[in-house]
């Protein structure tokens, strides 16, 4: 068991009419991705909150300002990875695809999967299916794409990615979601926290990573290679960066870097130990639909 | 009360390997649109077929071929608008947007709405917030739009109809949703067979329209102007085209082009009149979350 | 030596006000391309007819119509290709580029290699500089790019065919110019006839080719590898298509589709063979300024 | 007249291996602008120093470094600006644009006219042709744009611009000359340097703009009106920013922020004065071919 804490501080500076903001950074909870406890504060308090716990993802809204606003979560996360041997690891045929995991084949905002089967069948198309094929997707991005803050925008697709071959972590995953949509294989975009990321990448930020379905569940992946798969913690899912925004702000506001700490538990005798990296593929869930996890 | 009655024709050549077909064609069940029989026909019979009704969207799923492969299906569907007058329909506050909606206001594959931002606030800002900002969308985009069949492909999107201002009724629909939720006002997309479009445009053909989310339910807007709304069967509805393809195809196939005919009934004495243009707004549905349109 | 003679019959129709119409069809001429005899006829004969021979490019610039407006345009050329051993061949250091040269290494409007430096490097930046590195981007283009009548239009850029892997003879073109200059070789965009291709591929057409400057010259590339090399008439150089479409009209035209027959003379008692693939690099043209050639 | 007095110092970094460099940094020669004196000093000596002068844009290319290289170059420059009232400039018909100035209506890598031929035509088409037509649509862009530093990069095109409605002086430029060419006009790039810009903009900088062709020559246009258009001094022309590139690099260099100092002389007795808003049209060329302006 791996058991994580983390404490994000947001700071802004609303102009004079109020704003209105919609966060998603709350971390899922899941069988397998448990909150041990969690505190939030806004400063001062905020018109509306409004905190959405029923859907996949958890979004807190609410309307503050004019002035600065402080919001500050903190979080302890166990994870309890459900793991498998990869080579059992089939992809689903269309026909077998569950209902609410079909959306994930389809292209979406930054994912046009739809201009990349051509060029993905020819990489990919000849692949043994399954989860080395995914493997062999995910080191293809790894291997042909340099970590380069500045390069891509808030704008920048998969196929700016695949040409320009540079870009940061949301670059990468949109870029493996495509493929993998393009040969039929659902897909989906996760926001994140990671533990254990190499410190000359700087302080610990928010992260973005990929889960794709195969067996009868969602399976993580990281093209970033930036820390162990075990140490990330999930926040949203969605088809892509458009969905689990961490921070979707409507009104004139200005915003500080986001400050962020993590550390994770290593106590044997207590059964927690820490990320490492692992030869099994890891899940922290099935395929839910609205509502499900959190029933679970 | 409108009563239509549709029948459409796919017929399909699939080359050596059996291939998979995902169908989006079967109307949608709500309160306000009822079915009220339908027949469908697949020949020769396909392996696998998968009728999943519990969504907004029924998707029928099969595998088939090698060789001739055709898709009948007929309905009769009966549409009870619910109406309202215009100029009672509110925009919806961010922080009071249900929780199933808010994905409406993100951007998706076609509809690039965080672009638009400034564009649409220069042109909409200023206007007062409800449905006749929502009407002043539409005739913007039905003023500045030729219909123009072959003007763009299956990948154009909302920026690229913006700025070469010629589509077909798909791209109408996708810069009209960009630009509501530009300004963050809840759009989607629906497919649909529309009854009463004008002969010159030949025969009677799939349509694509936009729903707007106003007050507490989703309100119709045809930006082609083609036909009366009134006479809209809506299939599906989803973020974009990306989502609610009439026909999603994985393998080698050849397609014809689909056979639609469709009919109204004008019986005066039974309570049905044919459609015709309302100054009312239109509703079919309410927020529905995935399953509860269907149980309603 | 090499003797084409062809016929090009271009018809249109215009509507209620005269239109313009810049042609580009008239074969350039250079040391190693003459004009043995030419013939034109517009039918109604148009007004301010003005032909451009002084530049590279030789410009047919009319105003015509309303009414049906006929372009005929016959030539008989010979070709006696500078020829030299591929492996003598080298690129030319940014240092020395002549500088009427120097503009074919910036991208343009259908070759962003700007965007494709980093793709371009991964590809082809290990390889030794010369002409074995350009014939390496040219069999790289064919072999992973499919002919696609319909797959492209005529916006589509280099970065649309990389990522798609299909098109027409000018994305081809474009896209193999476009890697070419993203490791600094000039590369430009011919229009031309072809002596020779495929009967499968339909009646004979205008055609798009590739030169790059290697050495103290321009060297023929063709990535479709429709026909022989030795068999391009070439018409128009530019930067990409933008620069030699073979007809630009400004005003309400229907066009018809542009007939066209080619031959070659078989008579080696007079010194002229068909056109045949070589082993040797082909040029036709130096370095020339504007102006230059027609002086030669 | 105006005499504007400018230093430019720029500083290199290059890595292990010498770089090579491409300079248009000075200033063009016309009638109507003329060098009074420069100078060039490079730091260490460079190799393979080489200034074509013989062009429109004087191009200075050389190959330096390894280790630190600052090239430093000033001049002064008088601008005795060929003076026109705007109700007397007619644009010109297609049948009459000199053959140099052709190009200059085709699409180029910024700037895809092609494109926006309708949304051009629906603003601005039924505008009288002319100078005041073209000032229409300098005010058209400078109105609907914010100057916006980091909205945009150096991919940025004009439709990028007219979508986000935001960018430097560079994507001002580029979405004028798009529209001018979308209705026939052409138009080109210009770099420069502009006197007398709001100091709250920062320091003295390059500077991006626009000259059309009207009449018999090419006018100023400057939609930042960022300063006076008097006080532009002319560096190079082209289609767009990809062919005036201030400095082209190749190989690994990381550059400094360039250092600009600009100073008008205010000596009326001497028969200068400082540049001032006119409200005649400006020119500093007329339709030059290559190596005419030099020898003019």
């Amino acid at each position: 068991m791996i058991r994580l804490s983390f404490d994000i501080e947001l700071k802004y500076e609303v102009a004079e009419q109020p704003a209105d903001f919609v966060f998603n950074i709350h971390p899922a909870r899941t069988p397998w991705q448990s909150i041990v406890n969690e505190v939030l504060v806004i400063e001062p308090p905020a018109d509306s909150v409004l905190e959405d716990d029923a859907l996949d993802n958890r979004y807190l809204r609410m309307r503050a300002g004019p002035g600065p606003v402080a919001v500050r979560y903190g979080a302890t996360v166990d994870l309890d990875h459900y793991r498998e041997s990869p080579g059992r690891l089939d992809e689903v045929s269309i026909a077998a695809i569950p209902p609410q995991v079909l959306p994930f084949i389809y292209p979406s905002r930054y994912c046009e999967s739809d201009r990349l089967r051509r060029f993905a069948g020819h990489e990919f198309g000849h692949l043994r299916p399954g989860y080395w094929r995914v493997q062999a997707i995910h080191d293809w991005v790894k291997n042909r794409t340099v970590f380069t803050p500045g390069a891509s925008n808030s704008s920048s697709s998969a196929m700016d990615t695949l040409v320009e071959q540079a870009g940061v972590c949301r670059d990468f995953a949109h870029l493996m979601i495509t493929l993998c949509r393009a040969v039929n294989i659902p897909a989906r975009f996760v926001s994140g926290i990671d533990y254990g990321a190499a410190p000359d990448l700087g302080p610990p930020d928010f992260h973005a990573y990929v889960e794709t379905f195969l067996g009868d569940r969602w399976y993580l992946f990281d093209p970033t290679g930036i820390s162990a798969p075990m140490g990330l913690v999930r926040i949203g899912t969605g088809r892509d960066a458009a969905d689990v925004s961490l921070a979707t702000i409507f009104g004139a506001v200005k915003a500080q870097p986001p400050r962020i700490v993590i550390s994770a538990l290593d106590d044997a005798a207590g059964g927690f130990h820490l990320p490492r990296h692992s030869v099994q593929a890891l899940s922290t869930t099935v395929a839910e639909s609205s509502g499900d996890a959190a029933a679970a």
